[in-house]
């Protein structure tokens, strides 16, 4: 409880830090001092040479920083997750070394049953707004939610140069125009094998493959060594955009020397190799060659443009037109598009409108709702809820992902609909339509191989997920005292020989709800969570406060709790019951009002517990007059 | 919501029932006729001899009987599911030949994730209730809660003679005790291998592999032929208890002519043998022999009294003791040993209390917990919340049975925190460290081939089971039109040669909420649902009727929406609204009450909408005076 209390005055807290942040001399690179003179644009991968800094360091932090030098060799590098441990989401994790601190990653991730009417959840800020003036970028490793979807919430806090490759501003964009906020951000693209100047910092950016394009690792050069950090990585030999995860770069690392690797844990319970998504294409193209006059649907993620890609070309392949489904996915093949992520042949699509001119065995559909969220287009479809597409029997419909964990069981009921309607429905994994972005053990193996870290922190994982890769180090020859399975908030400190964890950061989730952030806790969701299993009932009357009479006959309502109706014995019942236990009450004397509204209270719930064996909340009014 | 009404009024309905059905010489056999003397307990597998029925029919009834009795070859035999199609749960099947019902199974099922509040669900006995009359009996094929679940309620409604093994009736004798009821009802016990005879039907008991002893499937002879039901089975040919399920019978009822299977679907998406159980105690054995000083810690489903003797054998092997936790799990051992379903060493069992006189490498704790649910042992021991065992990385912990669908993330859940604690966790499939009850791909092939049914139904399954079963009966021969995926509520009218489904009862989901039956519909789950999303506000005033002002400051209160300590400016503005509103309305002359309540509800949602993006369940209170 006291927990839900810091955060939600963290955004007080925020609000002067805007405030004070407004100052452009302290935070906000110039206009003259804009990306793309900042980055340095490297085709040839060896360049090693030092830009400057995009954040200009107030003069106040320069004389510190000076007068420090001499410390500098003992000075530990604090690395702090601010999320990402013990859960897959919301991954953020600061490095801090004396007056410089870089992000990398702000995601955000779905809130658990529990946080009933919760729309999604953040890291909590407070340690980056409490040390604003050190901040000099945000690093994103590429565009998925759960590495950027908590970015519009912390810009809106604060101004911080933000660095991505082309595909993952594209996405950032988006994001910020929807919260309004897209003409105030600092933007800076880079490509992989560019290196920048962030205060004592130099971040390379390293090709990885991952189920979106344009995904990096990471190395930084600290003034303790070289720390990596993969981000979301997996090993194919055979991707969709040619490139290999770049495995010379991660070796050369290796070889010059990396202190601490900061690896993907999400498939490391998985032994073997992750399936490569060329393999995926081949399914889809055996599935497309038998579909004959059937017309083929095909759900995955909007953000798996690969997939999204050999989706199309299997449909060009077969002579198909493509019809595309879903906010998300519209949205993402849209900015794919014009980027050149995505090469779509002229003429393909087809507007959903103009799906009653062509014949089933002519038409692909791809469409969201691959994890059966509620209001996907997929889902619709299942339900017999979409406006513009029946679902039926010549309908051979693939979902082509796993489920979430969670989210199983609306898979399920989506395909049992789909299968009600008469569809055929390709679903299993025995099928190959889907290929994990995650490394699995081999994989995660040859990376602690080829960057031979002296440190190894698993990371972007459960604690099972964590100790798996953990016990893939130890495998591999890592001591066990070298190894840091860590919680968030925890202040890692790192020096060339010896790794400690001693302070704390303020950590945690921000519960976003509508236009709240953080103004929903442990007490409305404690409260949230008992209306929803019993409901309530509230009880109102009135009081002259001369007389200590009951001027008014009490008022009782009911929601969630039975249906009234049917039940209005109980209902009566109950009133008489409260109004006796006040009768009573005001006999002997009582004219304290909170004596009373417990008396209220009291007698209901025993009354309706005897009842019913139900709780539900009970509110007791008492007016006076 | 009309569907909500329906099941609404039933219980109304039901105590009509139950008082007509109280005359004892309409549905209660006398105590001359009952259970042991009627049921034949037969040795020897091939005897068809009949046995008198156990529930006298009253006259009228015979009357029409033999007024019919030149119809009979036309009259349709009657199979009307009223749970477990589209489901897996609350299994129902019911056999009307004319006027005679027999009931197969009463199970229950657990709420789906929109039925806030609901503790379990069970099947609308509408039907039943409306033909109380025609009911011979209830045959319970099993133990496990999908079957026999629901029996004390309908058993609340009326009498009707109980038939089932010596371990289900064992199970079903425990929840009869927490019911209240256990005194009134006629529990007949069978043996795999005998024959009742119930009105025109004749059922014989057939002995079959599943993850709970004593199960049987049915052969039930009819008018219009025999039908098979094989209950939930699997084939294990290397079983705890010996026995492999009865082959022998199968094929001979195949070779005398099956006019319909009913066939278990759960696992009909799964290719291959399921696993045997006896597999298991070699995994388990394995892990025993390589545990050295650690303790063992082995969840499981309570009711898998097999796994539940490998794992006390085991114990047994390695000289370890055994303390029982949990209280299904303390309730099945009881109940198993006493009946001789569970062979306990002498003295191997340990009480709780006395764990501390042991050591570590001593002991085996057994537990429940293996789906993660909130309150179980293991889920305890986890959150470090269980009073008595303090889990220690000197554990090895086996979690040895697969999540249930939904479940996957309270179980990974558990499995973190355990990990957190430092214990090992044997959890993944590979490990071999469970068995499923159901039938594989190639097993339903065999029973199909050994039944030779006219007719096939799938039958315990959602779609996709009942889809995928389907399609293995027509890869076995059987023509489409004889195959018949239903509904619930569907009456699937059977003849020698031909089937069709025509009218359909009532049927559906009747929601258990503490002592309530069927008193929370829709309407009440709609509100449950709003007031988890957003919470609510009570807005309260009093007006006075002659003078039309209002005479006291009204009351605003919300629960679960904000927390309202540090939205106090919210909450102040708010009832400003509320009262400019009503102000405004009264100034204007409105003084009908409703019109009012509609000005302070709308005023308020929109400010409050406007403010926050949230919809919190707005209740207008005016009283008068």
């Amino acid at each position: 409880m006291s927990k839900t209390k810091t955060k939600q005055k963290v955004s007080a807290h925020y609000t002067e830090k805007r405030k004070s942040s407004s100052n452009p001399s302290e935070n906000n690179p110039s206009k003259k001092s804009k990306a793309p003179a900042l980055v340095q644009k490297s085709n040839d991968k060896k360049a090693d040479k030092i830009v400057v800094s995009s954040a200009k360091k107030p003069p106040k932090n320069k004389v510190e920083k000076t007068s420090k030098k001499n410390t500098r060799k003992t000075a530990p590098l604090k690395i702090i997750p601010l999320g990402g441990l013990d859960e897959i989401g919301k991954n953020l994790t600061l490095y801090e070394y004396e007056e410089d601190i870089i992000i990398v990653d702000c995601g955000m991730t779905f809130p658990d049953e529990e946080m009933l009417g919760v729309d999604i959840v953040i890291p909590d800020f407070t340690y980056i707004a409490n040390n604003a003036h050190k901040i000099r970028g945000i690093i994103l490793t590429h565009g998925h939610e759960d590495h950027i979807g908590g970015l519009p919430y912390l810009l809106k806090i604060m101004q911080i140069p933000v660095y991505g490759t082309n595909l993952t501003l594209g996405l950032v964009k988006g994001k910020l125009k929807e919260h309004g906020i897209a003409g105030s951000a600092k933007l800076n693209e880079i490509k992989p094998g560019d290196k920048i100047d962030l205060g004592v910092f130099k971040v390379e950016f390293i090709h990885v493959n991952h189920s979106i394009p344009d995904s990096c690792g990471l190395a930084i050069k600290t003034p303790v060594g070289t720390v990596v950090q993969t981000g979301d990585f997996k090993i194919d030999s055979t991707p969709i955009d040619g490139d290999v995860i770049d495995i010379a770069r991660f070796s050369e690392l290796g070889k010059k020397g990396v202190v601490a690797l900061l690896m993907d844990s999400t498939n490391a319970t998985r032994p073997g190799f992750s399936l490569s998504e060329r393999k995926v294409g081949e399914s889809l193209s055996n599935i497309f060659k038998n579909a004959g006059k059937k017309r083929i649907i095909v759900a995955t993620f909007s953000s798996n443009i690969h997939r999204v890609q050999q989706i199309i070309d299997e449909a060009h392949k077969t002579g198909r037109k493509v019809v595309i489904q879903g906010r998300s996915m519209l949205n993402v093949v849209n900015i794919a598009s014009e980027l050149g992520y995505l090469n779509v042949p002229e003429g393909i699509i087809v507007d959903i409108d103009l799906l009653k001119n062509y014949t089933d065995e002519s038409i692909v559909i791809i469409t969201t709702g691959s994890q059966g969220e509620a209001m996907s287009a997929l889902h619709r479809m299942a339900f017999s809820d979409h406006k513009k597409i029946t679902v039926t029997p010549n309908d051979l419909i693939i979902i082509s992902a796993t489920p979430i964990p969670g989210n199983e069981k609306t898979v399920i009921s989506v395909v049992n609909e789909l299968t009600k309607l008469g569809a055929e429905v390709v679903y299993e994994k025995m099928y190959e339509v889907h290929a994990s972005g995650h490394a699995c053990q081999e994989e995660l193996k040859l990376m602690l191989a080829m960057t031979k870290p002296k440190f190894f922190m698993p990371v972007h994982g459960e604690r099972v997920h964590l100790q798996k890769n953990a016990e893939l180090g130890i495998s591999m020859g890592i001591p066990k005292e070298n190894i840091i399975i860590s919680t968030i908030g925890k202040v890692i400190e790192l020096r060339p020989n010896d790794v400690n964890i001693k302070e704390e950061v303020p950590s945690g989730k921000l519960l976003v709800d509508g236009l709240g952030v953080g103004d929903v806790g442990n007490i409305v969701l404690r409260d949230r969570k008992n209306l929803a299993e019993s409901g309530m009932i509230v009880v109102a009357l009135t009081i002259d406060t001369v007389s200590y009479e009951m001027v008014s006959e009490p008022e009782i309502l009911s929601r969630g709790f039975v249906y009234v109706k049917e039940n209005e014995e109980l209902m009566i019942n109950a009133r008489n019951v409260a109004v006796d236990a006040i009768q009573t009450a005001l006999d002997r004397g009582t004219v304290d009002i909170n004596a009373l509204k417990s008396v209220l209270k009291d007698s209901l719930s025993s009354y309706i517990y005897k009842k019913t064996r139900r709780n539900p909340m009970i509110m007791p009014i008492i007016m006076e007059i």
